[in-house]
């Protein structure tokens, strides 16, 4: 087995703080990178509060994950000692099931294993993140990362990214479409740099006007304050689709309004409690309120090879592991442009 | 103006009660059709007790319309005196908006005219339905009707027939595709008949295990007992699509859980309240909860054509419009299989 130094909470009412745990040995079929950067995921908050479910304590949070390999086992072939490394949240699936076996590990029907918070694919070793400083991953659930990027930058695209690319490219959002991204956080915000990559007219939703020029600084078109009814009332049934990245509270039925017919509002925040829906929201319309989870890894490669192309990143902000208490406080307020990344240089 | 006899309800607190009132001269591009039969659907209910919104009182319901054209405009150039006719929800809309134009009137962004509780396109003159003796409609808002099939049994489907042939031709609901169909009422009914005639695997979802007898004779290929939790969880995953027909309250979230990966809940019934839904139901699994209204008058007309190639029509049961209020008493029971229509010659 292999010490790891990490931070963990150890039980939903405890601060994170250090703690030394085991990983596996370096199996045939696993790359051990260690880690450089994990970005800060506002489901690592929910999960060790149990704002959704019981977890798994202690918990060691972390779920965009980069880094550099340090040795890989003898049947790897994608990976070699010095390369790049990424994982995101997950770290293996059943990899038999239809789900799998359409490169959609995020659907895995038999579970797939979370990063964290979660269990290996024997259902009964607990899995730990990326607030470490090393990890054994198996292979297949190992991306590669582009050295023309920065490094620390590329961590969200594991989990913001891809939660952001996968839907727009499966609804096929691109040129001609009206898309709307609802709040402009860690998600929202590489929502709008991937909407106008894609080529849609990208309009940001959010109820604080202070966002209004960082939206256009990252390539919004147009800035709609949802506070302001008349706004709200001006734009009914204005888009194409909604990309709503909120994990908080909030009145779906009146951003439905704002929807073409046909149009989709589609859910990749998650919100602590069910969300009233009213039944003409749907039926007036013919519009659906979806949801779609991160990416499956063949997706997630796709994603970090076009974000290299198109010199893609997250906006960051470099943290000390000491203060990610602090971080968590702040990002609950919304005070954060537009991730935190943990420098894991910091964690001795 | 032509004078006409018809069941009126006078306020939310009253029961329907003969009322006598007038409408237009047939202008030119005018039908006007003596009504023979009109189909009582739970929206009538819904309506004249003010669940939905305030309702236009007087409120004469009925949107289940069929008859014998009496008289034609002298610019009518798809109808003639003895003809068969049908008329549905819709009495007229902008004709303009993009949706109208697309042959989606149901969805007419300028509001269309509901064919009773609700206003000619002039904003101001209600409309009022089928429980009444004759009717004046622009041709444009008239249906032709087999004389192969029983006239009374096809007046459901004017409603009851397009909100379910509607969104299953939308989704493309047929061969290789697992449908449940969530209640068997007026709505249920006809979705089975639809969903088989288009190929799909049929399974009607009920609490009621006295509906499996009639669900098999309908053509539908299972039944799920959806008060047994058992039956419920075996099915997680099963679905292409749920085709809900249910405007009581209900758990949806309990039903998605029986959808497939990138499965749709559809709406078509009307609960009197919100529904609240989990976030996960929709994320894990990349599902739509959507809804469908009606359909434009181009997809109405194929729908008759179509119900008149197939020998489609309601199971109905003939009643006296003296006896309406006694049958929305059964209906509130689901003691009706499956569609109330009111012989309108009792009306006197």
């Amino acid at each position: 087995m292999i010490p790891v130094k990490g931070y963990a909470a150890q039980s939903p009412t405890t601060d994170l703080a250090p703690w030394d745990f085991q990983r596996r040995d370096v199996g045939p079929h696993d790359v051990q990178f260690d880690i450089l950067f994990c970005g800060v995921c506002h489901s690592d908050l929910h999960q060790i509060k149990n704002d959704w479910f019981p977890g798994i304590f202690p918990m060691v949070p972390g779920h965009e994950i980069v880094g550099r390999v340090i040795k890989v086992g003898s049947h790897v072939k994608n990976f070699k000692v010095g390369d790049l490394a990424g994982t995101g949240c997950m770290v293996d699936s059943c990899r038999e099931c239809e789900n799998c076996k359409r490169d959609l590990q995020q659907y895995c029907l038999k579970g797939n294993s979370q990063t964290y918070n979660g269990l290996e694919q024997d259902k009964k070793t607990p899995t730990y993140g990326g607030y470490s400083k090393t990890i054994v991953v198996n292979e297949d659930f190992v991306l590669h990362l582009s050295e023309k990027l920065d490094l620390a930058a590329t961590a969200p695209l594991l989990c913001a990214g891809i939660t952001t690319y996968s839907p727009l490219r499966h609804w096929k959002v691109g040129k001609g479409h009206k898309l709307a991204v609802l709040g402009l956080g860690g998600l929202g915000h590489m929502g709008v740099k991937f909407g106008v990559a894609f080529g849609a007219e990208v309009t940001v939703l959010s109820t604080s006007p202070a966002k209004e020029k960082d939206a256009k600084r990252l390539g919004a078109h147009h800035f709609l304050l949802t506070s302001d009814a008349a706004q709200v009332k001006a734009a009914r049934g204005r888009f194409d689709f909604i990309l709503d990245t909120v994990s908080a509270e909030h009145d779906i039925n009146m951003y439905m309004s704002m929807l073409r017919t046909d149009g989709a509002h589609i859910c990749v925040g998650v919100p602590p409690k069910p969300t009233p829906i009213h039944p003409f929201a749907i039926i007036d319309g013919r519009k659906s309120l979806t949801g779609s989870g991160i990416g499956g890894i063949k997706e997630t490669q796709e994603m970090l090879d076009f974000c290299a192309d198109h010199n893609i990143v997250s906006d960051i902000e470099l943290i000390d592991i000491k203060d990610i208490t602090k971080a968590y406080a702040r990002m609950l307020k919304g005070d954060v442009r537009y991730r935190f990344v943990i420098d894991i240089a910091t964690l001795k």
